[in-house]
C-alpha cells in the first residue's frame, strides 16, 4: 500500500531570568517590575497573586506590602484582585477540588495567555498553582517566588509542575517553564531549622556529582549553616540553583522526553523513606539520608574514595542533617529491607529499566542499572555505626 | 540592594512523523508498528487505545481488527486493555468528569511516560483524550489517528490539546506534540457529506494565504470533492497538512508564546457563527462562510483582486460548502450585526490587541489591527446577493 511520511521537526525556545535579591516587595526594588516588563505591551500587565498561607503566618504584613508595590506601579502593573492565600505544603497538591477552585478563580478574572500568575511559597504550592496556571488557555505566564531553600535552589527554578492524585506524587502535571523566578533570601530567615538545613542536602547532592570545589566549600560552610548564617546560605542557594539550571539547559532534554534524567542522586531511597515515615521526615532530611546511603554504597564498590564519603557524612551532620533513620532497619517478607522497594518504585517510574545515579570520584557521577540489595543493607548498617561515632 | 540574575535559555527539540496511508490496521501495514518502534526499548511497547464511538458506528469491525493487529505483533506491542470507546464530537470535550475517568483508566493500567495512548477519532476526541494523556506523568506518548478531513489536515496534526470549561472552547489545554500522527484515508470515506466537504474549507483557507498554486488546484478539483473522489481528497489532505505543519515549524513559535499566530484567516467570524447557530453549522461550514466574508472585505479594500474572491466563492459552492448564512443578518442593539461581537471575543482571546488575518494578493496574507464594521456588513450583504447568483 502507498505510504508517505512528513517528518515534523522543530525546536521550541524558552528563556527566563532567575533573579537573586532581598526584600523583593520593597517599593524601590525593581526586580519584579523588570521581570514582568520583559514583554512590554501597550497595556498594564494583569497579575493574579497566590501566597502560601504558611508564609503569610510568618510575614503578616506581606499582603499589604505587595499591594503597595503594585499600587506604586499602577501604570504598568495591574493587580486583578487582592493576593489570594492558599494552603502550603502538600495540602493543595493533594486536593484536586481545591485546585480547581484556583483554576476557576483565574478564569473568573479573565486572565489571558499574556496575563501573569505570581506564586509566593514553597515548592508544593509553586507546583500546584503553577500546574493550574499552565493548563488555562494552554499556559498563563507564571512568575515564581520560592520561599524555601529547597524551592529557591531546586524545585522552584525548573520547568516542572504537578499535583498528587490517588496517593501518587506528581501523578499529573506539565512541563511549563516559568516566565521568571525571583529568589528573595529574606524569606529564608523565617524558615524552621528543618527546612533551613533541609535544602542544603540538595546542595551536597549536586556538588558531589557535579562540582568538587563547591563540595569543599559546603564542608567548610557546614557549621555556618547550623548557626543560620544568611550570607553563607545565599551563596549555597545561588550555586546550587546555577548547577541545576545548567543541568536543565545542557543535558539536552529539558522536558525529559528521552532517558535524560534530573539530578536524582540519592532520590530513589529518599522518596521511599518519606512515604515510609508518612512524611514525618522532610524531603531534605530524606535526601540527606539517601545520599549518605548511596555514597557509602559507592565507596564500598570502589567508585568513590571512602574518605570523601566519610567527609560528606560529617558535613551533613554538622549542618544538622540526619544520615540515618530507624526506618532503614524495617523489614518486610523474608527479612528483606522495606526501603529496597524504593528501587522497584523507581524502576516503574523510569518506565521499566532501572537507572540509578551514584557518585563517581568527587564531582562526577556513575549510572548503574543494577543495585545489589546486600550492598544497600551493608551501607545502612555502616551508617548506623557511623552515626554513633559522629 | 544587591541583585544577580541568571538568564536561563534553552530549546526543546520535538519531532514526529505524519504518515499518510490506507487501511492502517491491516496486519501487513507497518505504519503503526514502525511509528511506535521509533524509540526501541527492551520490552514490548505498552499501548492503550481510545476510539471515537462515532467511528465505531461506521466501522463495526474496527476493534477486533485493531486487536488482531496488536496480537500479530505481540513481541513488540502490548495492548494493555481492549480498545476503549469514548464519545466523539464535543461530548467528551465538554464533560470534565468523564474525561477524568479516562485519566483514571490510564493511571489504573500504570501507563508510564514511555507508554502510548493511541487515539482514533475526530478532532474533539483527539483534543480531549490527548489533553488527559498530556498531563499524566507530565505527558504520555500520544499517537493520533485522525478520522475526519478537518483532523487529518489541521486540528489533528498539530501540537495542541484542550477541553471546554464553563462554556468556553479550549478553556484548558496543553501544548503537547504527538509522538506520531497516522492519517488513514479509508476513514474519510464513511464521513457524511458535511464533514467530507467541511475540511476542504481549511484547505482553501491556507491556500489563499500561503499557496497560490494549490488554490488553483482546489478550484479545479472542487467538482471532484462534491462527487467524493477519494484520490483527490487524499491530495487535498496531504497538501493542507503539509502547509499547516510547515507553518508550525517555520513561524518560529510553535507554542504561541509570543504573538505568533496560527493560520486563523476567517476564524474570528467562523467561531462566532458556530456559537450563534448553537453549533448547527459545522466548523468547516462556518470557516467556509468566514473566509468568504473576509475575502470580499479584502477585495473591497483593494487587498485582493475581486476576481480571486469571486473564484473562491464559486469553488466553495462547487464543493458543496456554504458562503452565506441567515445568522449573518441577525442584529443586536442599535442595528449592529451580532456577528461583529466575534471581533470582541477574538480581541480578548488575543490578550487585548486585535489582529486579524486577511488575504493579500493570492498566496499571501495581510494582518490588520482594526476592522471596519460597515465593511463587514457590506461584505455580508454582497454575499447574500452573490449566493443568489451562484
Amino acid at each position: 500500500m502507498g505510504m508517505e511520511t512528513y517528518n515534523q521537526d522543530f525546536r521550541v525556545p524558552f528563556d527566563y531570568p532567575v533573579v537573586f535579591t532581598r526584600d523583593l516587595f520593597a517599593e524601590k526594588n525593581p526586580a519584579l517590575a523588570d521581570a514582568l516588563q520583559r514583554c512590554p505591551g501597550g497595556r498594564a500587565h494583569r497579575v493574579a497573586v497566590f501566597v502560601d498561607d504558611g508564609v503569610l503566618a510568618k510575614h503578616p504584613g506581606l499582603i499589604p506590602r505587595m499591594q503597595a508595590y503594585f499600587s506604586s506601579r499602577g501604570g504598568t502593573l495591574d493587580l486583578v484582585c487582592p493576593p489570594v492565600p492558599a494552603p502550603g505544603g502538600e495540602a493543595l497538591k493533594n486536593d484536586y477540588r481545591r485546585l480547581m477552585q484556583v483554576v476557576d478563580m483565574m478564569l473568573e478574572y479573565q486572565l489571558c495567555r499574556h496575563s501573569f500568575v505570581l506564586i509566593v511559597g514553597g515548592g508544593a504550592i509553586l507546583d500546584a498553582v503553577g500546574f493550574g496556571a499552565s493548563i488555562i488557555h494552554r499556559g498563563l505566564r507564571v512568575v515564581r517566588v520560592p520561599t524555601t531553600v529547597l524551592a529557591q535552589c531546586d524545585a522552584g527554578i525548573g520547568v516542572k509542575n504537578g499535583m498528587n492524585l490517588h496517593g501518587g506524587k506528581n501523578t499529573i502535571g506539565t512541563f511549563h517553564p516559568p516566565f521568571a523566578v525571583l529568589n528573595d533570601s529574606d524569606f529564608l530567615q523565617t524558615l524552621p531549622d528543618v527546612h533551613w538545613a533541609g535544602g542544603v542536602a540538595e546542595a551536597f547532592k549536586v556538588a558531589m556529582i557535579k562540582d568538587a570545589e563547591f563540595f569543599h566549600d559546603l564542608c567548610e560552610w557546614a557549621p555556618a549553616v547550623k548557626t543560620r548564617n544568611v550570607g553563607i546560605m545565599e551563596k549555597i542557594v545561588r550555586q546550587t540553583a546555577v548547577l541545576h539550571l545548567d543541568h536543565i539547559r545542557d543535558a539536552g532534554d529539558p522536558f525529559e522526553q528521552g532517558s535524560a534524567r534530573p539530578l536524582d542522586f540519592g532520590h530513589w531511597l529518599a522518596h521511599k523513606l518519606e512515604s515510609m515515615t508518612a512524611y514525618k521526615l522532610s524531603h531534605g532530611e530524606a535526601v540527606s539520608i539517601g545520599i549518605s546511603v548511596d555514597s557509602i554504597y559507592a565507596a564500598n564498590k570502589g567508585w568513590l574514595p571512602e574518605a570523601t564519603a566519610i567527609r560528606l557524612l560529617g558535613a551533613l551532620e554538622a549542618c544538622g542533617l540526619p544520615v540515618w533513620h530507624p526506618a532503614l532497619e524495617r523489614c518486610v517478607e523474608q527479612n528483606r529491607l522495606e526501603v529496597l522497594r524504593g528501587l522497584d518504585d523507581f524502576r516503574e517510574h523510569l518506565g521499566g529499566e532501572l537507572c540509578v545515579t551514584y557518585p563517581g570520584p568527587l564531582g562526577t557521577k556513575r549510572e548503574v542499572h543494577e543495585v545489589e540489595r546486600e550492598g544497600v543493607a551493608a551501607a545502612c548498617r555502616r551508617l548506623k555505626e557511623q552515626k554513633a561515632c559522629l
